[in-house]
């Protein structure tokens, strides 16, 4: 790899293999057996489409790493990745015989059938549109054993590759957000506004970096801006996915900016008003980013998780607001947009440097309009730094 | 619901509810327990952004339908389903009591946690994203029992509401794709085209049905077209996700367009030639076509699915390029891409009218192209209907 490509290198996904195969042997197991894509993913570099069609990755403690899947993947993964070294294929899915059945035999050929056999997925398949078929573990003669953590212990700490992949998606983010305020306007219908900015982001990303760019995980664009439906009183419902209601002055919008970056896709989210706020939006607007500022101010290795989390949620509780909350201040960010540890009450996890969070406390006025920033920072030893750079104050974002 | 309202009726879901109990009666369950989107927009109009975040549907034999899951979810399901009377909510994940261990409680309210359960998931969660928690199954008193095909049973035979969808889907499909030719050309990046063509796409179709229109499902676009990476040498790789190379004169590509329709998407793919396509282009797009009218002939009610695969493989094998094939010839197709019942070796179920499958029999010859239309068709008492309806000719697909 080139320093300047914009994926994780090949020596550091070797490097990943090896402390794999330390845990497999501090353990005491012969092999890790990955059916999650984002797992296969971080492990390998490969990235894959999943479907009813039963894909693994094996991690021996020893040995050629390999993989079993559908045929259709055979040429892509030998492309796409320098870890894995074989594939075992199967012609499709169900197929005259189960493919896990065929697995099972790759295991025996492989001597590992008999042996101890780390898992994320007993059954042997991620399993998703109406996959069926028999359970991997109970056709092993010896039950498989949990073995996610191996790998997601691993996701925890973000390495110096990974952040500056993470910086890089937020710098096309803050981008990409600054187009989609020219397409917020009175009459506007956000999904349009949306695929609008995302278009006109990627397409000077791409004149910038397409030389060095490739988009590793499947979807329309690798940049994604919008509203999604978060307009107006659907502001105040977080997880709204789209609003038939066209843009109005005096809407309160809350935005959402991610860019796929060698995998990882940072979250930068703003609350906008259109127009000019009047006092009641002004006032949760307030409380909203002093909550933000105070859960900023609290991030440094060695706090626990839920500290981050009350801090917060007092400065919105003492305000009288306690009841237009609707979830935590944030969770860990990667690969997958939400990763643990999180931000939340439960959570009693030290932070460490090289952690990498959203930081996002929301009000939501049920009725009115919902109001939430989102930030994805990085844990440093004296507090923290910013990923996404970009304003936060009502004033830059009245539009 | 208006008539011309582009999501399937509460009428129907009410119905479906009605079905799903009948048939929890007739295992002698006392309730479906279900954390797949899929299931539970399907049997309540309700869709939801899945998280690491459990949120379970629970329709008891009798009594209201209700349903437990994250706080921020609360006001969304109220406004989305007619269907769902009662939430219970817990603050967030993983919270100081874990969201599974209040479930048990609310089912031990509700008198259920005794009773035989049926569920999709034993874990009790959907289990995306860094999810951890303990096995509901094992904190029930009595083990759950596997209900998956209780509403999976249901999704196979498509009701005339789900094929209107399915139509309506197709037709702006067509449109995109339409419009997509019109930005592939020699020196264009396929990722910037499909985006284009998506938003170009979209602002016709909310400028058309915007009034009656609502994306269910998460995504930047409910209008997706492009090559997905299919480009040139890469259109050899079925399931490629991204092109570094631009197009150039000469290659062959294949194309893909969904539109989301009330939580339906047709499939609707074509192979291309920019400019003008060599013999030996030529040649494998007329057997990828003999395939595909040999499958297109072969479905009708009464046949058994695996007779669709085997006629359209016999067409290649016969051309003796049987080594070209990655895949079988299709899918049941629905709320999810693929569902069973497969055009498979392995699938001996027969086919009834009011399923939709893809029919998209492909070639793909390394380090040269691939070759694969893919069309929707719904199956009819004396044979089938094309959902999709767009030309499938080389001429016409020369751009």
């Amino acid at each position: 790899m080139a320093s300047t490509d914009l994926v994780i290198s090949a020596s550091e996904h070797q490097k990943r293999i090896e402390t794999i195969r330390a845990a497999l042997k501090h353990s005491g197991s012969s092999a890790l057996y990955l059916t999650n894509p984002t797992r296969i993913l971080y492990a390998t570099g490969f990235s894959h489409i999943t479907t009813e069609r039963p894909l693994a990755l094996v991690i021996p403690k020893e040995g050629p790493v390999f993989a079993m899947g559908p045929h259709l993947e055979e040429d892509h993964i030998r492309l796409q990745s320098e870890i894995i070294n074989e594939y075992y294929s199967y012609s499709d899915y169900p197929g005259l015989t189960h493919p896990i059945r065929r697995f099972v035999r790759i295991l025996e050929e492989k001597g590992l059938a008999r042996k101890k056999i780390a898992t994320d997925s007993a059954s042997g398949a991620a399993g998703g549109w109406g996959y069926r078929g028999p359970s991997l573990t109970e056709l092993l003669p010896r039950p498989m054993v949990d073995g996610r953590d191996i790998v997601d212990r691993l996701r925890i700490l973000k390495s110096p590759q990974e952040i500056r992949l993470l910086n890089e998606s937020a710098r096309w983010a803050e981008r990409a957000h600054d187009i989609l305020l020219e397409h917020l306007k009175p009459g506007a219908r956000d999904v349009i506004a949306g695929v609008r900015a995302s278009y006109e982001a990627l397409t000077r990303m791409m004149k910038k970096i397409g030389g060095r760019y490739r988009q590793l995980k499947w979807g329309l664009s690798p940049v994604v801006v919008g509203c999604r439906g978060q307009v107006g009183p659907e502001s105040a419902i977080p997880h709204s996915v789209f609003s038939k209601r066209k843009i109005r002055k005096g809407d309160v919008l809350v935005t959402e900016a991610g860019v796929e970056i060698g995998g990882y896709t940072s979250e930068l989210e703003r609350t906008l008003v259109v127009g000019s706020a009047g006092s009641r939006a002004k006032g949760y607007f307030e409380i909203m980013l002093n909550a933000q500022n105070a859960a900023l101010r609290a991030f440094k290795a060695g706090t626990r998780c839920n500290t981050v989390d009350s801090v917060a949620r007092k400065v919105v509780e003492q305000a009288g607001l306690g009841s237009f909350l609707r979830h935590h201040v944030g969770h860990g960010i990667g690969i997958d947009g939400h990763e643990p540890p999180w931000l939340d009450p439960g959570e009693t996890t030290v932070m460490k440097r090289g952690m990498v969070f959203s930081c996002e406390p929301g009000l939501y006025v049920p009725g009115f309009a919902g109001f939430r920033h989102s930030d994805t920072i990085e844990i440093t030893n004296s507090g923290m730094n910013f990923i996404t750079k970009y304003p936060r104050t009502l004033e830059e974002l009245t539009i």
